[in-house]
């Protein structure tokens, strides 16, 4: 097990309801805040009204900033900037899912910063303190809630930034299953896709000495396993919802990587995906991952072995290790299949014309490689992306 | 699933030679401290040597208070509280085992008060905040390095109390299992005993719909069983330790009891024992625990069976759901057995003289009662006691 520092600080305040205290609990860092959310969904769903009831209740000032975009967009970043600075902002809440959240936090960050809030994501200044960030979440699954992190899409040249850092976790967040319900039946499933992919990227690692976090891990895939399905199918079951967005918290918020290293390739090959095709992350990364593994089985059959064992309960035929190795990646597949998701690009109309520019540009960013587990070249991702044909 | 409020702000510095950061760590948080441990085994060791080198290459001015014994006591805790009010002490290092930061975070919650410091203790008064309590962990399984707990004992009627806010977890704790190869063998096997009881307390609950959060306890709970006898044998392979002593914090820093009510039922017929016999904690409850299993376990068979074949990997006989369970207890206690811990009372000299008075006591400190899980009267707690002769 590897040295690590575990310093996550958000406060969950989760539950039933939980979204009628956002008032009281802003009001702890400032009574004049910006109020941050996306499309108007909240409108429709009457959780807008809720929140500017519970603000007014508890005299908090705020400025709206609606129109929020999935992979969200420095230029709206940048006003929220202005906004703050103009008027002296203590805080922002944010209202919505990861793209609103991490939003957010790119406005907290340059909010307290002189220079051009991309710098950041540009990797040209080094965040040291960003406004404090509430969030109320209505999408599970991006983990930005309790996380370090933030992505945002610069619109000169398109260019798509991930950034962490230690002063970067939301201040608190509020996280209410029930609001999640109404969620488009895709979205539920790419969620628990997603979700599984945060813990996948996670378990595959060559880091020796890590039974606990293996364990752990292992616990919250079991979870989503044995609940998505009946999330998809529009289960309103309270206990049902609040056990895998429990879990997509958790999943996230850098407790289950204490002293391992990820792997993280299959999400650097899903980026470029996303990047060049109108395909949600966790669509694409029910295609990506499952082909990954097949090609990199052979790295660590052991792993494998344990990853079918006793994430799917896979029989272990101890003679053939590689074949309950594979069985477990079929198990993944199936259960990537009940939820609705696709198995190849094929089927969500992706052709190979554009494979070569899509590896290329993966290890671009990468500095010529991606992942950790197994290191991928130019070469590999081409064979990844043939394999998922 | 119960609503929950998440909020563990404790920075974790886990590791090998993590203690070297000990003096630039705490400097964040004053540079005059006080510096608290117990009896004097880190002198031999080495360890308050390389503490005082880092205090003193930080530029740390340092106060020593050592001599906390186990089961900490009010009086030296007010020794504390008057060398931070006079000195104007900006923080606590505690270095040490749950005594030692028990009695650290009572110092801290007394130096920022007027009044006596056992009126916290005593319920007359409600903390709302303590000096920064930095810690450097020397002995796994108490939880306090990163809980919002202490339990001080006041020598005048010798009344031994507990106490939780969520102003009293430490700012940072350091942790580093080489540190902790040198315990005495009986010292391992209690703690491992502990931290076991710890997620059991949290695992036996009437609240439905917890999957995640008891997959989660499943997960420490196989971690401890798979490593703990190799380091009661003496192993000083860091990744065994490292798994344990990482479980043992997460057992207790209240993310495994999020949504959930835990029982505690034995832990206080445990604290009678304490109280009337020399015998440690973790070996009490060896003995207290199964037999506290044995006698709820028609309360709820199925959790039990639960336990029994996803802990200890027991076969599930369906058509005999109570023998399953009663395997299942019967696999704890070979565990505990393996690791050299006693199973009756008579095995450590306890007869039944004083199990009226202790079953009266138990039942009086809370109330009447005592256990979520199942509420235990007098009578409930003496035949647990009988059961355990």
């Amino acid at each position: 097990m590897d040295n690590f520092v575990f310093d996550n600080y958000t406060k969950i305040i989760f539950g039933k309801k939980t979204e009628e205290t956002v008032g009281e609990e802003i009001k702890k860092y400032g009574s004049k805040i910006l109020l941050h959310y996306g499309g108007g969904s909240i409108k429709k769903s009457g959780l807008y009204d809720k929140i500017i009831f519970s603000l007014n209740s508890a005299g908090v000032e705020y400025i709206e900033l609606g129109g929020v975009q999935p992979n969200p967009r420095l230029s709206l970043v940048k006003k929220g900037v202005d906004i703050c600075k103009r008027e002296n902002v203590e805080a922002i809440l944010a209202v919505g899912g990861g793209s609103v959240i991490d939003s957010a936090k790119a406005i907290g960050l340059g909010a307290l910063y002189d220079g051009d809030p991309w710098d950041f994501h540009a990797r040209k200044a080094i965040p040291e303190r960003m406004l404090p960030v509430g969030t109320v979440l209505t999408i599970p699954a991006a983990g930005s809630e309790s996380s370090d992190g933030s992505v945002i899409t610069n619109e000169d040249g398109w260019i798509k930034r991930g950034l962490h850092s230690g002063c970067m976790y939301p201040t608190f967040s509020i996280i209410n299953p029930e609001l999640m319900y109404t969620l488009p039946k895709t979205q539920i499933a790419n969620g628990c896709s997603d979700i599984f992919a945060h813990l996948a990227e996670r378990y595959f690692t060559n880091t020796k000495g890590v039974e606990f976090t293996d364990r752990m891990i292992e616990a919250a895939m079991k979870t989503v396993i044995n609940n998505a399905k009946a999330m998809v199918d529009g289960s309103k079951d309270y206990d049902t919802w609040a056990q895998v967005v429990w879990a997509g918290t958790i999943a996230h918020n850098n407790l289950l990587n204490t002293g391992r290293v990820g792997d993280w390739g299959s999400h650097n090959i899903e980026h470029e995906l996303s990047a060049h095709y109108d395909i949600a992350h966790g669509a694409g990364l029910a295609i990506v991952f499952p082909a990954w593994m097949k090609y990199v089985l052979k790295h660590d059959v052991s792993r494998f072995v344990q990853f079918a064992t006793r994430v799917f309960n896979v029989e272990n035929d101890v003679f053939n290790p590689t074949k309950t190795a594979m069985n477990g990646i079929e198990a993944y597949e199936r259960f990537l299949q009940s939820l609705g998701l696709p198995k190849t690009l094929s089927e969500v109309n992706i052709g190979d014309e554009k494979f070569e520019l899509m590896a290329k540009q993966a290890v671009e960013i990468g500095g010529g490689k991606q992942g950790n587990f197994v290191e991928l070249k130019e070469n590999d991702i081409l064979e990844i992306l043939r394999m998922a044909k």
